[in-house]
Protein backbone atom coordinates (compact mmCIF):
# COMPACT_ATOMS: atom_id res chain seq x y z
CA UNK A 1 0.00 0.00 0.00
CA UNK A 2 1.32 3.54 -0.84
CA UNK A 3 1.57 5.91 2.24
CA UNK A 4 0.07 9.43 1.84
CA UNK A 5 3.54 10.38 3.20
CA UNK A 6 4.28 8.68 0.47
CA UNK A 7 3.39 10.33 -1.99
CA UNK A 8 5.10 12.90 -4.66
CA UNK A 9 3.98 15.99 -3.94
CA UNK A 10 1.77 17.70 -6.92
CA UNK A 11 0.75 21.05 -7.46
CA UNK A 12 -2.48 22.00 -8.25
CA UNK A 13 -5.40 21.24 -5.71
CA UNK A 14 -4.04 21.01 -2.05
CA UNK A 15 -3.29 17.48 -1.23
CA UNK A 16 -6.23 16.87 1.29
CA UNK A 17 -8.66 17.92 -1.42
CA UNK A 18 -6.86 15.41 -4.46
CA UNK A 19 -6.83 12.50 -1.08
CA UNK A 20 -10.64 13.42 -1.01
CA UNK A 21 -11.69 12.83 -4.41
CA UNK A 22 -8.84 9.94 -5.09
CA UNK A 23 -10.32 8.39 -2.01
CA UNK A 24 -14.39 8.79 -3.27
CA UNK A 25 -12.95 7.49 -6.97
CA UNK A 26 -11.75 4.75 -5.40
CA UNK A 27 -14.67 4.03 -3.18
CA UNK A 28 -17.13 4.51 -6.70
CA UNK A 29 -15.12 2.06 -8.30
CA UNK A 30 -15.29 -0.64 -5.43
CA UNK A 31 -18.92 -0.09 -5.29
CA UNK A 32 -18.54 -1.28 -8.82
CA UNK A 33 -16.44 -4.11 -7.96
CA UNK A 34 -18.05 -5.59 -5.35
CA UNK A 35 -21.14 -3.56 -4.38
CA UNK A 36 -22.21 -1.67 -1.46
CA UNK A 37 -21.62 -4.96 0.92
CA UNK A 38 -18.16 -5.36 -0.90
CA UNK A 39 -16.23 -2.01 -0.60
CA UNK A 40 -13.76 -2.16 2.20
CA UNK A 41 -12.10 0.86 3.78
CA UNK A 42 -8.41 -0.64 4.03
CA UNK A 43 -8.88 -1.66 0.08
CA UNK A 44 -10.10 1.68 -0.76
CA UNK A 45 -7.26 3.47 1.02
CA UNK A 46 -4.80 1.48 -0.81
CA UNK A 47 -6.69 2.20 -4.31
CA UNK A 48 -6.42 5.63 -3.39
CA UNK A 49 -3.09 5.92 -2.34
CA UNK A 50 -3.48 7.10 0.94
CA UNK A 51 -3.26 5.82 4.62
CA UNK A 52 -6.55 4.42 6.32
CA UNK A 53 -6.12 7.17 9.38
CA UNK A 54 -6.23 9.52 5.87
CA UNK A 55 -9.87 8.22 5.00
CA UNK A 56 -11.33 7.46 8.42
CA UNK A 57 -10.25 11.03 9.41
CA UNK A 58 -12.60 12.12 7.07
CA UNK A 59 -15.34 9.71 7.13
CA UNK A 60 -15.78 7.99 10.34
CA UNK A 61 -17.42 4.83 9.06
CA UNK A 62 -18.32 3.21 6.20
CA UNK A 63 -21.25 4.36 5.85
CA UNK A 64 -20.30 8.06 5.91
CA UNK A 65 -18.10 6.94 2.87
CA UNK A 66 -20.50 5.08 0.43
CA UNK A 67 -22.66 8.64 0.71
CA UNK A 68 -19.99 10.73 -0.12
CA UNK A 69 -19.10 8.03 -2.77
CA UNK A 70 -23.07 8.51 -4.35
CA UNK A 71 -22.82 12.04 -3.54
CA UNK A 72 -19.96 12.92 -5.35
CA UNK A 73 -21.40 11.10 -8.96
CA UNK A 74 -24.37 13.50 -8.75
CA UNK A 75 -23.35 16.81 -10.70
CA UNK A 76 -24.08 20.07 -8.46
CA UNK A 77 -27.37 21.77 -9.39
CA UNK A 78 -26.46 25.22 -10.94
CA UNK A 79 -27.83 27.96 -8.24
CA UNK A 80 -30.60 29.71 -9.56
CA UNK A 81 -29.58 33.44 -11.28
CA UNK A 82 -32.93 34.57 -9.96
CA UNK A 83 -34.03 36.59 -13.08
CA UNK A 84 -36.52 34.27 -15.10
CA UNK A 85 -37.85 30.83 -13.62
CA UNK A 86 -38.45 29.32 -16.44
CA UNK A 87 -34.16 30.02 -17.52
CA UNK A 88 -33.76 28.79 -14.36
CA UNK A 89 -35.34 25.68 -13.84
CA UNK A 90 -33.75 24.98 -17.88
CA UNK A 91 -30.85 25.36 -16.09
CA UNK A 92 -31.34 23.34 -13.78
CA UNK A 93 -33.49 20.48 -15.78
CA UNK A 94 -30.03 20.57 -18.20
CA UNK A 95 -27.38 19.52 -15.86
CA UNK A 96 -29.98 16.94 -14.46
CA UNK A 97 -30.23 15.66 -18.49
CA UNK A 98 -26.57 15.66 -18.43
CA UNK A 99 -26.35 13.57 -15.29
CA UNK A 100 -29.10 10.99 -16.25
CA UNK A 101 -26.86 10.23 -19.15
CA UNK A 102 -23.51 8.60 -16.64
CA UNK A 103 -23.46 5.57 -16.80
CA UNK A 104 -21.84 5.44 -13.52
CA UNK A 105 -24.35 7.43 -11.82
CA UNK A 106 -26.86 5.08 -13.29
CA UNK A 107 -24.91 2.43 -12.15
CA UNK A 108 -24.52 3.18 -8.60
CA UNK A 109 -27.91 5.20 -8.26
CA UNK A 110 -29.36 1.64 -9.82
CA UNK A 111 -27.43 -0.21 -7.01
CA UNK A 112 -28.50 1.82 -4.21
CA UNK A 113 -31.89 1.85 -4.83
CA UNK A 114 -31.81 -1.90 -5.91
CA UNK A 115 -30.46 -2.92 -2.26
CA UNK A 116 -32.23 -0.17 -0.69
CA UNK A 117 -34.58 -2.73 0.77
CA UNK A 118 -31.08 -4.55 2.28
CA UNK A 119 -29.98 -1.46 3.09
CA UNK A 120 -32.61 1.11 4.50
CA UNK A 121 -30.18 3.62 6.60
CA UNK A 122 -27.98 4.11 3.42
CA UNK A 123 -30.85 4.66 1.21
CA UNK A 124 -32.95 6.98 4.24
CA UNK A 125 -29.41 8.77 4.20
CA UNK A 126 -29.00 8.99 0.36
CA UNK A 127 -32.41 10.25 -0.13
CA UNK A 128 -32.07 13.23 3.02
CA UNK A 129 -28.34 14.56 1.71
CA UNK A 130 -28.31 14.52 -1.81
CA UNK A 131 -31.66 13.78 -3.15
CA UNK A 132 -33.76 16.17 -1.09
CA UNK A 133 -31.09 19.22 -1.20
CA UNK A 134 -31.59 19.31 -5.31
CA UNK A 135 -35.24 18.22 -4.85
CA UNK A 136 -35.38 21.50 -2.90
CA UNK A 137 -33.24 23.63 -4.84
CA UNK A 138 -36.17 23.19 -7.06
CA UNK A 139 -38.67 23.48 -5.02
CA UNK A 140 -37.43 27.21 -3.93
CA UNK A 141 -37.34 28.00 -7.64
CA UNK A 142 -40.85 27.20 -8.13
CA UNK A 143 -42.10 29.16 -4.84
CA UNK A 144 -40.15 32.08 -6.11
CA UNK A 145 -42.60 31.80 -9.77
CA UNK A 146 -45.71 31.85 -7.52
CA UNK A 147 -44.24 34.94 -5.43
CA UNK A 148 -43.71 36.67 -8.25
CA UNK A 149 -46.47 36.18 -10.50
CA UNK A 150 -44.30 34.31 -13.25
CA UNK A 151 -46.32 30.62 -12.18
CA UNK A 152 -49.68 30.39 -11.14
CA UNK A 153 -50.79 30.91 -7.40
CA UNK A 154 -52.46 27.17 -6.70
CA UNK A 155 -49.30 25.57 -8.59
CA UNK A 156 -48.91 22.05 -7.42
CA UNK A 157 -44.91 22.92 -6.35
CA UNK A 158 -44.69 19.04 -5.06
CA UNK A 159 -46.16 17.67 -8.68
CA UNK A 160 -44.52 20.55 -10.81
CA UNK A 161 -41.10 19.51 -8.97
CA UNK A 162 -41.65 15.61 -9.23
CA UNK A 163 -42.85 15.96 -13.44
CA UNK A 164 -39.70 18.54 -14.19
CA UNK A 165 -36.75 15.93 -12.65
CA UNK A 166 -38.93 12.84 -13.69
CA UNK A 167 -39.29 13.53 -16.96
CA UNK A 168 -35.93 14.04 -17.63
CA UNK A 169 -35.03 10.55 -15.49
CA UNK A 170 -37.87 8.88 -17.85
CA UNK A 171 -35.97 9.82 -20.70
CA UNK A 172 -32.71 7.99 -19.61
CA UNK A 173 -34.46 5.17 -18.87
CA UNK A 174 -35.41 4.34 -22.46
CA UNK A 175 -32.59 6.15 -24.11
CA UNK A 176 -28.81 6.81 -22.79
CA UNK A 177 -27.65 8.84 -26.07
CA UNK A 178 -27.22 13.00 -25.19
CA UNK A 179 -30.18 14.59 -25.20
CA UNK A 180 -30.90 16.96 -28.19
CA UNK A 181 -30.45 20.67 -27.32
CA UNK A 182 -33.28 21.93 -26.20
CA UNK A 183 -34.77 18.97 -24.17
CA UNK A 184 -34.67 20.68 -21.38
CA UNK A 185 -36.15 23.97 -22.66
CA UNK A 186 -39.17 21.78 -24.48
CA UNK A 187 -39.83 20.16 -20.36
CA UNK A 188 -40.02 22.97 -19.14
CA UNK A 189 -42.44 24.76 -21.48
CA UNK A 190 -44.61 21.41 -21.70
CA UNK A 191 -44.75 22.01 -18.11
CA UNK A 192 -45.27 25.85 -18.13
CA UNK A 193 -48.04 26.08 -20.67
CA UNK A 194 -49.96 22.41 -19.99
CA UNK A 195 -51.03 20.01 -22.07
CA UNK A 196 -54.73 20.78 -22.33
CA UNK A 197 -56.72 22.83 -24.96
CA UNK A 198 -58.25 26.17 -23.88
CA UNK B 1 -36.17 -32.26 -9.22
CA UNK B 2 -39.56 -32.72 -9.44
CA UNK B 3 -40.68 -32.87 -12.91
CA UNK B 4 -44.41 -31.74 -14.45
CA UNK B 5 -44.92 -35.58 -14.82
CA UNK B 6 -44.70 -35.31 -11.09
CA UNK B 7 -46.92 -33.29 -10.41
CA UNK B 8 -50.72 -33.98 -8.89
CA UNK B 9 -52.71 -31.99 -11.45
CA UNK B 10 -54.52 -29.26 -9.45
CA UNK B 11 -57.72 -27.38 -10.28
CA UNK B 12 -58.11 -24.02 -11.55
CA UNK B 13 -55.65 -22.15 -14.70
CA UNK B 14 -54.33 -24.55 -16.79
CA UNK B 15 -51.62 -26.76 -15.71
CA UNK B 16 -49.57 -25.11 -18.55
CA UNK B 17 -49.93 -21.52 -17.30
CA UNK B 18 -49.61 -22.57 -13.94
CA UNK B 19 -46.17 -23.89 -14.82
CA UNK B 20 -45.66 -21.07 -17.01
CA UNK B 21 -46.15 -18.71 -13.84
CA UNK B 22 -44.24 -20.93 -11.29
CA UNK B 23 -41.21 -20.17 -14.00
CA UNK B 24 -41.49 -17.17 -14.18
CA UNK B 25 -41.51 -16.48 -10.05
CA UNK B 26 -38.43 -18.69 -9.44
CA UNK B 27 -36.63 -16.90 -12.31
CA UNK B 28 -37.62 -13.55 -10.41
CA UNK B 29 -36.63 -15.08 -7.04
CA UNK B 30 -33.01 -16.29 -8.99
CA UNK B 31 -32.10 -12.63 -10.27
CA UNK B 32 -32.77 -11.61 -6.58
CA UNK B 33 -30.53 -14.30 -5.19
CA UNK B 34 -27.89 -14.48 -7.85
CA UNK B 35 -28.11 -11.80 -10.28
CA UNK B 36 -28.83 -11.92 -13.63
CA UNK B 37 -25.38 -13.65 -14.37
CA UNK B 38 -26.14 -16.16 -11.98
CA UNK B 39 -29.45 -17.02 -13.21
CA UNK B 40 -29.09 -21.18 -13.86
CA UNK B 41 -32.23 -22.65 -15.97
CA UNK B 42 -31.84 -25.85 -14.11
CA UNK B 43 -32.46 -24.09 -10.88
CA UNK B 44 -35.06 -22.30 -12.03
CA UNK B 45 -37.08 -25.39 -13.47
CA UNK B 46 -35.91 -27.05 -9.77
CA UNK B 47 -36.94 -24.51 -8.37
CA UNK B 48 -40.33 -24.03 -10.62
CA UNK B 49 -41.35 -27.91 -10.22
CA UNK B 50 -40.96 -28.42 -13.73
CA UNK B 51 -38.66 -30.43 -16.07
CA UNK B 52 -36.04 -28.20 -17.56
CA UNK B 53 -38.25 -29.39 -20.89
CA UNK B 54 -40.86 -27.35 -20.24
CA UNK B 55 -38.93 -24.74 -19.56
CA UNK B 56 -37.10 -24.49 -22.83
CA UNK B 57 -40.59 -25.17 -24.68
CA UNK B 58 -41.90 -21.74 -23.46
CA UNK B 59 -38.59 -19.92 -23.31
CA UNK B 60 -35.97 -20.66 -25.95
CA UNK B 61 -32.90 -19.34 -24.28
CA UNK B 62 -31.76 -17.90 -20.84
CA UNK B 63 -32.48 -14.08 -22.55
CA UNK B 64 -35.77 -14.94 -23.54
CA UNK B 65 -36.19 -16.41 -19.91
CA UNK B 66 -35.40 -13.22 -18.16
CA UNK B 67 -37.04 -10.59 -20.01
CA UNK B 68 -39.99 -12.30 -19.84
CA UNK B 69 -39.67 -12.62 -15.84
CA UNK B 70 -38.70 -8.67 -15.90
CA UNK B 71 -41.69 -8.20 -18.59
CA UNK B 72 -43.63 -10.01 -15.65
CA UNK B 73 -43.27 -7.75 -12.93
CA UNK B 74 -44.85 -4.68 -14.85
CA UNK B 75 -48.45 -4.25 -14.57
CA UNK B 76 -50.07 -4.15 -17.40
CA UNK B 77 -51.83 -0.32 -17.98
CA UNK B 78 -55.22 -0.38 -18.36
CA UNK B 79 -56.79 -0.22 -21.90
CA UNK B 80 -58.21 3.33 -22.21
CA UNK B 81 -61.65 3.75 -22.37
CA UNK B 82 -61.60 6.03 -25.27
CA UNK B 83 -64.27 8.46 -23.55
CA UNK B 84 -61.86 11.23 -21.64
CA UNK B 85 -58.38 11.94 -22.54
CA UNK B 86 -57.73 12.98 -18.36
CA UNK B 87 -59.63 9.63 -17.43
CA UNK B 88 -57.46 7.51 -19.13
CA UNK B 89 -54.09 9.09 -18.49
CA UNK B 90 -55.11 9.47 -14.29
CA UNK B 91 -55.91 5.43 -14.92
CA UNK B 92 -52.74 4.65 -16.25
CA UNK B 93 -50.95 6.76 -13.56
CA UNK B 94 -52.64 5.02 -10.80
CA UNK B 95 -51.04 2.16 -12.38
CA UNK B 96 -48.04 3.56 -12.63
CA UNK B 97 -47.87 4.44 -9.40
CA UNK B 98 -48.93 1.35 -8.12
CA UNK B 99 -45.92 -0.74 -9.41
CA UNK B 100 -43.35 2.21 -8.67
CA UNK B 101 -44.37 0.79 -5.11
CA UNK B 102 -43.41 -2.92 -5.94
CA UNK B 103 -39.90 -3.65 -3.67
CA UNK B 104 -39.97 -6.73 -6.30
CA UNK B 105 -40.21 -3.83 -9.71
CA UNK B 106 -37.94 -1.62 -8.08
CA UNK B 107 -34.97 -4.38 -7.16
CA UNK B 108 -35.42 -5.89 -10.86
CA UNK B 109 -35.30 -2.83 -12.63
CA UNK B 110 -32.62 -1.47 -10.85
CA UNK B 111 -30.69 -4.55 -11.09
CA UNK B 112 -31.45 -4.54 -15.19
CA UNK B 113 -30.43 -0.56 -15.41
CA UNK B 114 -27.63 -1.34 -12.61
CA UNK B 115 -26.03 -3.68 -14.90
CA UNK B 116 -27.31 -2.49 -18.22
CA UNK B 117 -23.99 -1.73 -19.90
CA UNK B 118 -22.89 -4.89 -19.13
CA UNK B 119 -26.21 -6.75 -20.60
CA UNK B 120 -26.83 -4.07 -23.51
CA UNK B 121 -28.63 -6.78 -25.66
CA UNK B 122 -31.22 -7.67 -22.72
CA UNK B 123 -31.66 -4.09 -21.73
CA UNK B 124 -32.23 -3.04 -25.60
CA UNK B 125 -35.23 -6.34 -25.76
CA UNK B 126 -35.89 -5.05 -21.88
CA UNK B 127 -36.79 -1.41 -23.56
CA UNK B 128 -38.07 -2.44 -26.82
CA UNK B 129 -40.46 -5.67 -25.21
CA UNK B 130 -41.64 -4.09 -21.81
CA UNK B 131 -40.89 -0.19 -22.10
CA UNK B 132 -41.75 0.53 -25.42
CA UNK B 133 -45.14 -1.11 -25.37
CA UNK B 134 -46.07 0.89 -22.27
CA UNK B 135 -44.82 4.42 -23.39
CA UNK B 136 -46.78 3.99 -26.86
CA UNK B 137 -49.95 3.17 -25.23
CA UNK B 138 -49.76 5.96 -23.21
CA UNK B 139 -48.61 8.36 -26.26
CA UNK B 140 -51.55 6.83 -28.27
CA UNK B 141 -54.03 8.48 -25.49
CA UNK B 142 -52.44 11.62 -25.98
CA UNK B 143 -52.40 11.88 -29.55
CA UNK B 144 -56.08 10.78 -29.43
CA UNK B 145 -56.48 14.36 -27.23
CA UNK B 146 -54.69 15.94 -30.32
CA UNK B 147 -57.08 14.68 -32.43
CA UNK B 148 -60.79 15.31 -30.58
CA UNK B 149 -59.50 18.81 -29.62
CA UNK B 150 -59.29 17.68 -25.80
CA UNK B 151 -55.08 18.81 -25.70
CA UNK B 152 -53.42 21.21 -27.57
CA UNK B 153 -52.63 20.60 -30.97
CA UNK B 154 -48.97 21.27 -30.57
CA UNK B 155 -49.25 19.15 -27.49
CA UNK B 156 -45.28 17.56 -27.51
CA UNK B 157 -46.53 14.07 -27.22
CA UNK B 158 -42.97 13.06 -26.40
CA UNK B 159 -42.55 15.23 -23.13
CA UNK B 160 -45.72 14.73 -21.99
CA UNK B 161 -45.19 11.16 -21.65
CA UNK B 162 -42.14 11.39 -20.05
CA UNK B 163 -43.33 13.82 -17.76
CA UNK B 164 -45.89 12.00 -16.86
CA UNK B 165 -44.25 8.52 -16.33
CA UNK B 166 -41.00 10.37 -14.60
CA UNK B 167 -43.67 11.98 -12.11
CA UNK B 168 -44.98 8.75 -11.29
CA UNK B 169 -41.63 7.01 -11.16
CA UNK B 170 -39.29 10.26 -9.31
CA UNK B 171 -41.76 10.14 -6.75
CA UNK B 172 -41.21 6.24 -5.60
CA UNK B 173 -37.36 7.55 -5.75
CA UNK B 174 -38.10 9.45 -3.30
CA UNK B 175 -40.97 8.16 -1.23
CA UNK B 176 -41.62 4.60 -1.45
CA UNK B 177 -44.63 4.82 0.67
CA UNK B 178 -48.20 4.48 -1.08
CA UNK B 179 -49.07 7.50 -3.14
CA UNK B 180 -52.16 9.69 -1.62
CA UNK B 181 -55.42 8.99 -2.70
CA UNK B 182 -55.62 11.62 -5.80
CA UNK B 183 -52.14 11.78 -6.68
CA UNK B 184 -52.23 10.31 -9.87
CA UNK B 185 -55.09 12.84 -10.87
CA UNK B 186 -52.75 15.76 -9.60
CA UNK B 187 -50.07 14.78 -11.58
CA UNK B 188 -52.25 14.61 -15.05
CA UNK B 189 -53.87 18.39 -13.93
CA UNK B 190 -50.81 19.61 -13.87
CA UNK B 191 -49.71 18.60 -16.91
CA UNK B 192 -53.26 19.68 -18.45
CA UNK B 193 -53.40 22.89 -17.12
CA UNK B 194 -49.64 24.01 -16.76
CA UNK B 195 -47.86 26.14 -13.93
CA UNK B 196 -47.33 29.45 -15.93
CA UNK B 197 -49.63 32.56 -14.97
CA UNK B 198 -51.84 33.94 -18.23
Amino acid sequence: MRTEAGRPGRPGRPRSERAEQAILDATVHAIGDCGVDGVRCEDVAARAGVGKATLYRRWACKEDLLIAAFASLAAPLPQPRGESVREDLIAMAEVLAEGAMDPRYARQFALLHGEGERYPRLLARYKEQVIEPRRELIRSVLRRGVATGELRPDTDVEIAMLALTGAVMARGKGDTTPAAPGFAARVVDALLRGIAAR
